[in-house]
């Protein structure tokens, strides 16, 4: 007997995950132990039925009728954004079906009641394709590092920005310039502000949290700074330390294993991390893991195709499940620990700042630097007279203290000229 | 009600799978459903018991009672090998017990006849830590993939042979000098055979064709050649020419679908392949699917720690699937492709050859590859006179044709002198 499935949208990935499931029917059968079939495809309006290969007494635009209907057994939800996304899987779940969605947003902002509704149902509630496309992350975070203790998550996430800083890095351009090339090119949307303002990012670091350390992270917890600043003197400062700039959502567990912190922001990289080589609009997650040390996952982070996927390998395994009478429970979040403010997290700036050259003034910074309880890891003074310019990278301290610093340097015009590059820094950590 | 686990082995995997049971227990309980004990501990000798932590009266020399025993509910066998594992391991399973193994040689040998004894029984068989240690592969292989399409998977699954390549590519080293180096340090073993000569990648190449292409693959299936012949010419070659030299498993779809090749040799690979960045001792996977286009996978391939996490992983999985009363079949292996000879997987030759510098050599050379079928993708000569030496890349031909050009252009001393490096070039394919 065949398991049906509820398509709620048919755009990019809607229809791609339309012509896997007819291409690839005979194999999905056999490894999920029964033919998965469509039911019903909810889209806006019914015009979308053309070109899909879906016979169009298929579509509806009642999308709610079509989640809550006895024959359906699996809904597959990619039309994005909170509502009417939220009632329509919470509907789904009610009805006792499983779900499988690619929908950041709204795990971000209310996966709680996503979790804990499947977990009432007795159904799942999958999201591969939610975070990093195509690559598989969120189930080997949840599954096979479950006997392990994640420390810190590392993640380009966002194609997008990844590609305009790639741009930067690679040209010497600046950042509208490599934003036009990327939106000339489809790499960005018109409005780009999601992915270069960093909540796309934000929302895939929430739920990176949330699995990575077992507790409940929303989109609001998540520190963000885009990527709008970064200047092409950014990324010179960066090449000279031997870094590249990239744009990371980083989890990291606090040194005393009481809270976490969850940031999205620009970092200087050193380049012999496996980050800085993910070029062009790649995606690609770090993972330290106290057992399993330093893991890698690489792969496209976007596209129809990459993301139907995801979308299938879900609908796979929930379909398996289906068939076993059994589910994945998420959502009892067994760690319950807190998030941290961003200036509690321990971060390392980096600091270019134009000076005066004259004597007296490395000292004046670094009592600055000192009164804030931030110690110097190295400096280094570039030219000479008008045009001297001081690169400071300090150790780790608390970021409030780091900001503070930043802030009362920018006050001192008796010796700084101007703030020319503040930029946090990451490396390895202990772990191998 | 605590589930009980059966260890068989308790060397260096198995003391830290103690270690992590018992540092873990609180997470493992809560990721689990359930607390996860040590029913016992199966040793060659009693002496083992010292040190682990572990109550001495749970240590036994009877494997084969232990793994029978009614209380017990999931084994975790990590002695290696193939007997007594492979009794012990069919003895469990007909006793109903679920199982995690990181045996890759009795996976690679026989794992239809575990994989089919499962099935039967209805218990599960995990066996992340078989291949490429910590590295998060075989689950994600078998479900996130479930609904692509494997195309190819490239694979640096032996770290001491990446070791040694790295060294001999950083310092120029030979390979006598580097393996001592490695052995040295750890990184090999006193007798490298099983790593050196590909018989370790060949088997982890067997298990990643099995899961990527749902067929059946044996050690036996896979063509192996190890790196003692690697040169270190051969390095420069690679060099001169932009590449790296791995040492690759490589599982491969036939063009027309019908058949697949895998094997193990050492390969020239182009250094902007983010294979070609992977140093030392640490392990990464690529894999070229129809949707999801590249991924990777990255991370240490071996070690007492990082295998454990996996074998963690794994024991969460086959105790949530025991308390929900269900479990993963495997091993009906659907497309049944069958495996090609060497001879007739397409590859491309790198070939360096010391040549008299006069005139006709060229076309006298050319004229060999042209017999054989195989077109030239592109030829440079270096040096002049006695010392003159010519480089060919082959356009990708039948292994067999390009074996054969490689033979008959030995035969010929009346223009080629010296055969002076012979390697397979892999580059991306026309996936994403």
């Amino acid at each position: 007997m065949a398991l049906k499935v509820a398509l709620l949208g048919c755009g990019v990935v809607g229809s791609e995950v339309v012509r896997l499931l007819d291409e690839q029917s005979s194999e999905l059968a056999a490894r999920t132990g029964t033919p998965l079939e469509i039911g019903g495809v909810a889209v806006r309006r019914l015009g979308r039925a053309r070109g899909t290969g879906v016979p169009p007494e298929l579509f509806t635009t009642d999308a709610m009728s079509l989640v809550t209907r006895d024959d359906i057994d699996l809904v597959v939800e990619v039309i994005g954004g909170i509502e009417p996304a939220r009632s329509l899987i919470l509907a789904a779940i009610k009805a006792g079906k499983s779900v499988v969605t690619a929908n950041k947003a709204l795990l971000a902002e209310d996966g709680a009641t996503i979790h804990t509704a499947a977990r009432e149902a007795g159904v799942d509630v999958y999201y591969e394709a939610s975070v990093a496309g195509a690559i598989p992350l969120l189930r080997p975070l949840r599954d096979s590092l479950a006997g392990d203790r994640v420390h810190r998550v590392l993640g380009i996430v966002n194609g997008t920005t990844n590609y305009i800083l790639d741009r930067m890095d690679g040209l010497g351009a600046g950042f509208t310039e490599s934003l036009e090339e990327a939106q000339s090119l489809g790499y960005a949307e018109a409005d780009p502000t999601a992915d270069v303002e960093g909540f796309d990012a934000a929302a895939k670091a929430a739920i990176l949290a949330r699995l990575a350390f077992h507790t409940e992270v929303t989109a609001a917890d998540v520190h963000r700074e885009g990527i709008t600043e970064v200047s092409a003197g950014d990324i010179a400062s960066a090449k000279a330390m031997g870094c590249v700039v990239k744009l990371l959502a980083i989890c990291q567990r606090s040194a005393d294993d009481a809270s976490i912190g969850v940031r999205v922001h620009p970092v200087m990289l050193p380049r012999e991390h496996p980050l800085a080589t993910v070029g062009e609009a790649y995606n690609a997650v770090f993972v330290e893991a106290e057992s399993a040390g330093r893991l890698m996952f690489y792969g496209a982070g976007a596209g129809g195709a990459p993301t139907a996927s995801a979308i299938l390998g879900d609908l796979v395994a929930v379909a398996r499940n289906r068939l076993a009478n059994t589910s994945v429970a998420e959502g009892e979040e067994d760690s319950a620990l807190p998030v941290h403010p961003m200036g509690e997290t321990i971060t390392s700036y980096h600091v270019a700042l134009d000076v005066a050259d004259r004597p007296g003034v490395l000292a004046g910074v670094a009592e600055v630097f000192a009164g804030n309880g931030v110690s110097i890891k190295n400096v280094r003074q570039e030219g000479l007279g008008g045009d001297a310019q001081l690169v400071l990278v300090s150790h780790p301290a608390p970021d409030a203290a780091l900001s503070r610093t930043v802030t009362q340097l920018r006050a001192r015009d008796d010796m700084v000229r101007a703030v020319a590059s503040v930029m946090r820094v990451e490396t390895f950590s202990d772990i191998r």
